[in-house]
């Protein structure tokens, strides 16, 4: 077959197998899909275009479409969230990646908060809301063109650090690759680098650093 | 003056301004060290070259160089290291940065433990030292070459893993790029990226990571 | 004219020319295909499209067309498979590289095996299965994103891999540039590597090797 | 000959031809440089190791050697200097660069403030002295590693801002690639870029807007 | 929300936050244009495809769209314009991007004159009209392909020049990599460069540099 | 206007300028056209889509479409050609780049002949006809993919070489960038080197030489 | 310690663990081969300077060190050598990673022929010499510069090839990457591709595909 | 053996083969170079460090070295040029690659002029000698950092123009990049491009485009 599920991963890493649509027929991913469903734990598909997502609602009745975030779920709503991660975007063209990581975190159990459109064009907006900070135990910065953001963040806070580059931008942004440099660079320590819009990838390591020393670990 | 320094920093993130020497003449390090000595706290200097500690050691006594971390530190050697940080290398030749990583985390209050040269040409050297993975708050890994080991890692455990591409390696492995879009691409999901042979930057997301829930906000 | 057919491939090599689609003209490739039918050799055209399939099939009714794979083939079903060639994917979006390259592999006259998504994430997908591994004559292992399966795959067997990097991924893939890397820089000894999605030219190598001591040379 | 000297450069642009010592061999610079001085005007030589500053002396005891700029300089110092150019680097490692452009800027005559080590890791080092940023005409910001400095001043002033990304860094900072990539996409509008370490370009652009307005042309 | 407007840019550099359309949904722009209407400034719209223009005159009947700039425009047109920015291109598919500086920089308040399609493959072109260049103020030059026209205008004049590479060309251009890098290292001195495409900044920077000594900082 | 036509090029050069259509608005071409045409001279315009040659047939009846060429055309069919051109291509794929050099070249003056699809795949093919590249003045020859041709022909014959890469090709021929790099570094001496896909170029330089020795000059 | 030898190798894969000399210290080094040589396997270390050389020679007197293939050796030389690789270079230049390869095999267990200096530039070398490449099982090609001979092989031959790109060049050769994506691309279906200077790996790759048919899995 | 002379280039192209001696040990190039002379034909061996001319010297008086070019040469000095070829360069640091260009070209038997160090810094130097250019039958230029000189002279002349980037320059230029791609995009068509710093190649292909119409092909 063209799949061979993971149904380990929940036991291993407390979340089911993630399904990224992007590169998947639609017939691959109804079927993983459906293997999926009858495990009977959430569901998280991302990358997933309106016509992969409304596949998806006629297996599953409870399924929801974030259409901004292309993430379609199923998951139990009235679950708790625990702990505070902060979400913070450069610009509105971030918005979409990072509505990724909230999703995905917030489907994982976290809090979440958000605070977007905050860039350095226009400083005051992040550092009149500099309490917004400093409350989170962990913080995702989504940045496209220049990405200088996550260095800003980084060098006022004292938790850690996740940047997301994004790939708006033209020229000499390309597609990403100006904001990955500049996050890998950051002259503020304890920043580390997701994939450039990865806002799903930025969510897992968010949460997992979210829920230490709330489980046995800490 | 060529500084301003950062006297702020300490109370703002809880360490004082680290040195990075590479880049500054010895005449610019022996100055900024003397004003940081001054403030009494902790001193961290990276990429030390045996002149400059030595420089450093004439500062202050207590000065204490570990040269293959290239890191000179002067600190309270008996202060209580917390929670667990583990770092881990692919290859005998990403010693140095693990090692750069391993001090900063020390000087800065983790507890740390290392697993080194067990990467997958020989992977039942990872496999079979698993629990050494599973008992660890935050697991640094660095790899040079095809930086293979934390995707390997990241699909094992379920708590947060850096990634640190080394620039060991030749040809197509272009000072370390080569292994850094392997990390950048990883498959496991929740695994943060350094800058090339960034140890010190691992080490200061590894260790704001590892006292989480350990602190007030938790 | 605008082709000068290899008519003498068969005997040098073992098998006629292979049409590569992509970046010919409709016309031309019938054209071509139309003079390869005549030499009444085995027809392999890769990347067609539907269109070109149909084209080719209103030229010869044994046409046979591999959609996920976009292979058209003309060949004798009855001719018997010699060796083992082991093809295995990371994830389920590499299946149609992967797929190029078994359906390459067979009409040469390869008996072929397929492992697919046993990536990394998962590693007991691949480790519950070594015997597959073991008792192939050359592995083709196809992977994007990171990469990382082949290295693995070649820590563990003593037999030829053959590497195929697949453009699946996004942002820092770079196209599947970070997966190319990767490989080239395996710390695994003994593997090699073809261009991004080459499933064809993976399977012309493995089935070289896959026939080796069985013919003269031997 | 090796050279054809541009001597109608003064006239056309108020200042006689640089010498831009790098890949000269000493022979030829001291040739140029001695078919300069007859002319009488000022002598401006970069990129000058110690050596070529000594050999320059030899030809005219005027001549000034700016160790850390790598400049060596004849002119006359008592001119008055006109207007307020503003130089901001990132960090000390910068400084080099923001000589030569300090140096450039003052032999052509401009009046030159300097604002060292200021970068955002430590942000309350540059807010702290916005007044500094407000009276000046036109401002050079220098800056390696992820460059973000530009895109920060950028935000906060209405006059023009010149980036020069710097070298300084190391790994994915691709020997200023970074930064420059940084600057260029920077978010704020308004900023030119020069090349990598182009300290003295940045201080011709800076000098030619400094006097506009108060030659004919205003 | 999805933004947070900068309302005090105006007082802060003289111009309310201009809206890059690209990148954005039709119901963020409309939105975001909404609110800036409210504060009854100029309002500038760039990268703005023809139904986002036509979305944005249904919110105000004053505003006009600039089809070859895709800029959409409100703002007072009597208003005086001051000084004198030129902006040149070397060819006729440069004109857009120039055309994008042109609109911004009257917008702004700015007098503009223009002198289109006089690369160095006709020299006599610009050569003839030499006059022109040197009663500018500040030059803009946007050119792709080889990018070489900044270089040799910049050779001719002694005022600022600002050079944007273009995208156009094909092959090794690269999206105007080229003519950036031709940019970036050009032998004239005293240019600064704006990424790819970038009319916007360069009318932003030359407008700057224009008003410069006409204000009190002069 | 947005042209500046270059009316003196065919005194300086012998032909006159040649619109590229790429990148150019249909009524600018249309416009561009017309004022060539008045001029009576020839008339190349080359990237021309098949609306824009029809539009520039209805401007003069003579214009010609050279489809596979992509390039239109109005000259004297009658005119004697000279020389001797000879075109190679390695692959079926590249005969669009080699159609548009023969065009170009033959309207030029130059007596063309074309050796299509004798890549070093089958070497036979090209060795078979060794005689047809020791009669041609000058050879253009145009290769996707691997790019090798160039550098087998460069070995073979005695007169000079023009190498055009071409974009044909997928993955790591990264849109004709590995044909160009093996060009450039070919072992063979003498051969000159075009941007990717320009066989226009390729053509006025091949026309230049061919013509050579005949003209006053020789 | 800083090594976990991987003791298992040489049950696994028929060969111990080979020594990466590049990048480790004299003193690891040291360390590690007298553990390998305490298991009396053969002892295999690459990239080795005279001075690691005579170290290792030290710990045991039958060590052999192969300079311009920069090899230290172990192993027993009366050993019988099967099959039959063939080594082919396109220059000199290319000597010392073919002789990598060279060592590398014998020591396997492979008989090795070499063919050295016929690159296309005199393409009669190679063509004179058919018949030493029919004859061989397995053929290696190292060519640096456009790295064009294993295209040309590939296209002769019917058994494996395996490319080695060398760092031999200039300019646009990058360190090899030109020759690197030349081979990646080639047109000779059925190349398997090494890292740039990989003589080891290629060696490695060749001698299991040498053997294989000799042992049981035939 | 290392070297397989190729002893028919002579009858096959005019001159014998050609030794690069970058990349070659001093052993080798003195067994290469005794092999040549044996022959009696001129000798050339370009990249030439001083102590490998002395050894060459060694084998034959009559050896002199252009220490400037790097080139070693044994030619009959009295043979007569033939033709007209012109050297230029933007800049003195080009020199040393024009020296290259033109030995070469001297002792293959074209009568050579050079312009050397008329850039478009100071373009009168290169418009006031424009007769110059008019006279030559081929013209090769050499440029580095911005590389637009090529494109200057292409859009002037009517002759074949080749066009040498050159490695000089720092930070953008990335070793001749910048310049290169400047060439390749050219605006003046019928300019061919070498690799960067070959001077030797531009020399070959300009001697042979010299003597075109001079020998029987005419
Ligand atoms: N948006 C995403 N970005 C990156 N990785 C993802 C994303 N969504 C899911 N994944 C991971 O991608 C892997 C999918 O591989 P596969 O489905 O087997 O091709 C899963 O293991 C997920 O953990
Ligand atoms: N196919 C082509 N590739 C490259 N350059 C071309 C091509 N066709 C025309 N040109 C050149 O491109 C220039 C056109 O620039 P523009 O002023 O934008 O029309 C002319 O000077 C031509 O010499
Ligand atoms: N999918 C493929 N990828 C790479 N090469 C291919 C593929 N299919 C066919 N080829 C090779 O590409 C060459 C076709 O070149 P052309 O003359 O343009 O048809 C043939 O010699 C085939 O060996
Ligand atoms: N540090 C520098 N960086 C960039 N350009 C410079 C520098 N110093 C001088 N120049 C310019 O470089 C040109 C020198 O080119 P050349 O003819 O090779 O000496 C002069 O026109 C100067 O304007
Ligand atoms: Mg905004
Ligand atoms: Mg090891
Ligand atoms: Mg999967
Ligand atoms: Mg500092
Ligand atoms: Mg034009
Ligand atoms: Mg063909
Ligand atoms: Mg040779
Ligand atoms: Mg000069």
């Amino acid at each position: 077959g063209f799949a061979s599920l993971d149904h380990h991963r929940s036991l291993r890493q407390g979340f089911p197998e993630v399904v990224l649509c992007e590169g998947k027929t639609q017939a691959q991913i109804v079927s993983i899909v459906r293997a999926l469903l009858k495990r009977r734990g959430p569901l998280l598909a991302t990358r997933a275009e309106p016509a992969v997502a409304r596949a998806i609602r006629r297996l599953d009745r409870r399924a929801r479409y974030h259409e901004d975030a292309k993430v379609v779920v199923v998951h139990d709503p009235k679950r708790v969230r625990r702990g505070h991660v902060l979400i913070v975007t450069a610009g509105t063209a971030d918005v979409s990646v990072a509505e990724e990581a909230r999703v995905t975190a917030e489907v994982m159990g976290s809090h979440v908060e958000t605070l977007y459109d905050v860039g350095v064009a226009g400083l005051h907006r992040l550092l009149g809301r500099k309490d917004r900070l400093f409350t989170a135990r962990v913080i995702v910065v989504a940045a496209g063109m220049d990405g200088v953001l996550p260095s800003v963040v980084g060098g006022l806070v004292d938790c850690p650090v996740i940047a997301v580059p994004t790939s708006r931008g033209y020229g000499a942004s390309f597609g990403g690759l100006a904001a990955l440099l500049t996050m890998l660079n950051s002259c503020a320590a304890g920043v580390g680098v997701m994939n450039i819009d990865n806002g799903f990838g930025a969510a897992c390591l968010a949460h997992r650093i979210n829920i230490l020393g709330q489980r046995g670990k800490g």
